[in-house]
C-alpha cells in the first residue's frame, strides 16, 4: 500500500486534503505540530479529524516557536487582526511551512513515505509567501537532495492538491468526500473550546467559503 | 553591523564556522537544537564556545527527534559504529540538516539577518546527504521564496565556507582564528562531560584531521 505523510493542522483545508488522500487509497500518516499556536483547540480538532477520516497514525510532534515569535500566532502581545490590511498579515508565522515541511520529510523517511500531501492554498489565502506552488516545488527539489531515503532511489513527492482551487471548491470538494467540518477548527482566536471568534481573515476565509458553495457553515461561533 | 544566523552543534567544524562569520565583521546569532541526541554533551559545547567566541547570542531549541527515531544518534537501540562501513552510516539522522537550516531561517527572519552560516562539510565527512553543497543550494533557493522577509526583497544566503575543506584544512583555520578546540565535542558517544570514544566515525575523522594538520590533539578520551 502506497504511504504518505498528511500535515494535519485542525483546519478546512488540510481535513480535505486528508480525506483526498484517504480516498485516492493512501496509507495517511497525519502530522501536528504544537507550536505554540495561539488557536491551540486545532490540535484536538487534528485529532479528531484524524481518527474520523481514517489516517492510519497521528503523531504531534511539539515544537515551540514562541522562543522566535515575530507573529501574531505566537506572541501573545501581537494581536490577530480582525480587518483585513495590505501586505502579508501579522498573522504569518516566520519560516512556518518550510520547519512543518522539514519535520514532515524526516516522518516520510522512517515510514519509507513516497508523498507528503500539504494544505497549501495560493487563492483565497492570506498571501503567506510559504503557500505558493513555486515554494512547494522547491521544496520538492531540495527533499529529493536532502535524505538517505532519496539518494537511495526512492524520490518523494510534495502534494499540493488544493493549492489552485478556490475556497467553495475546497468545502464542496471536502462535503463530497463526507468530511465533518463541524470538527475542523481553523479560527486564530479559537477558545479552548474551539470557538470561532467570526472576524479574523481565517474566520472569513472559511465563511465566505461555506457560503460561496451554498452549504451551511458548521462552525461554532463565539458570539 | 551585519546579522547572521550560525547553526553552532558544539563540534569542531560548526565553531571554526562561527569563528570564521565573526572575524568577518557579522554580527552572530548562534542556534542549538537539543533534538534528545545521544551526545548531549555537544550542547554544553556549544554554549562554551558561542561564549569564548564572541557570539552576540546564543539560543537553544528544543525539539525531540526521538519521535521519529531511525537513527543510532536518535534511537537507544541502534548502536554507534567502531568501524567504516560502506555507504551512509547508521548515525545519519533523517532529514536533520533540512530541519536545522529551516528553524535557522524562521530566527534569521525575526533577527533581520542575511545570512546563516552552517558547518556542513563534504570532504571528510560520512557521506550524509544534507552535507552536499547541492542540498545547501536547494535550500538557499527555497529559503528565498519562503519568507516574507525574502518576499520584501532581502534575500538571504546560506553559507558554508567549509564544505570543500578537508578537515586538516579546518583545523588549521580554526587554530589559526584562535578556536580552542578543548572547547568543543564532536564525538557520537560522548559522555557527560564531553569525553570522546575515540573509535566512532566522528572521532576518526577528528582524530585524523589533527594529526594531518600536525597540531596537538585537545580532545578528551575516556580510555
Amino acid at each position: 500500500m502506497k504511504r504518505a505523510v498528511v500535515l494535519l493542522s485542525g483546519g478546512l483545508d488540510s481535513a480535505t486534503v486528508l480525506a483526498m488522500a484517504v480516498a485516492d487509497g493512501w496509507h495517511c500518516h497525519a502530522l501536528s505540530v504544537d507550536y505554540g499556536q495561539r488557536h491551540r483547540a486545532e490540535l484536538d480538532a487534528a485529532a479528531n479529524v484524524a481518527r474520523a477520516l481514517g489516517a492510519a497514525e497521528h503523531r504531534v510532534v511539539p515544537l515551540d516557536l514562541t522562543i522566535f515569535g515575530g507573529s501574531a500566532l505566537t506572541d501573545a502581545s501581537i494581536a490577530v487582526p480582525t480587518a483585513p490590511a495590505p501586505g502579508i498579515p501579522v498573522t504569518y508565522v516566520p519560516a512556518r511551512n518550510t520547519i512543518f515541511l522539514s519535520l514532515a520529510l524526516a516522518y516520510a523517511e522512517v515510514t519509507r513515505s513516497e508523498a507528503i500531501f500539504a494544505g497549501m492554498n495560493a487563492v483565497d489565502y492570506s498571501g503567506y509567501p510559504d503557500c505558493r506552488p513555486e515554494f512547494l516545488e522547491a521544496f520538492e527539489n531540495l527533499a529529493n537532495l536532502a535524505t538517505k531515503r532519496a539518494v537511495e532511489g526512492n524520490s518523494i513527492t510534495i502534494r499540493a492538491p488544493i493549492v489552485r482551487m478556490a475556497k467553495k471548491e475546497i468545502v464542496r470538494r471536502g462535503h463530497e468526500l463526507g468530511v465533518d467540518f463541524s470538527l475542523t477548527v481553523s479560527c486564530y482566536n479559537a477558545d479552548a473550546e474551539g470557538r470561532a471568534c467570526g472576524s479574523c481573515d481565517s474566520c472569513r476565509l472559511r465563511r465566505e467559503g461555506f457560503a460561496a458553495a451554498g452549504l451551511a457553515d458548521p462552525t461554532r461561533y463565539r458570539r
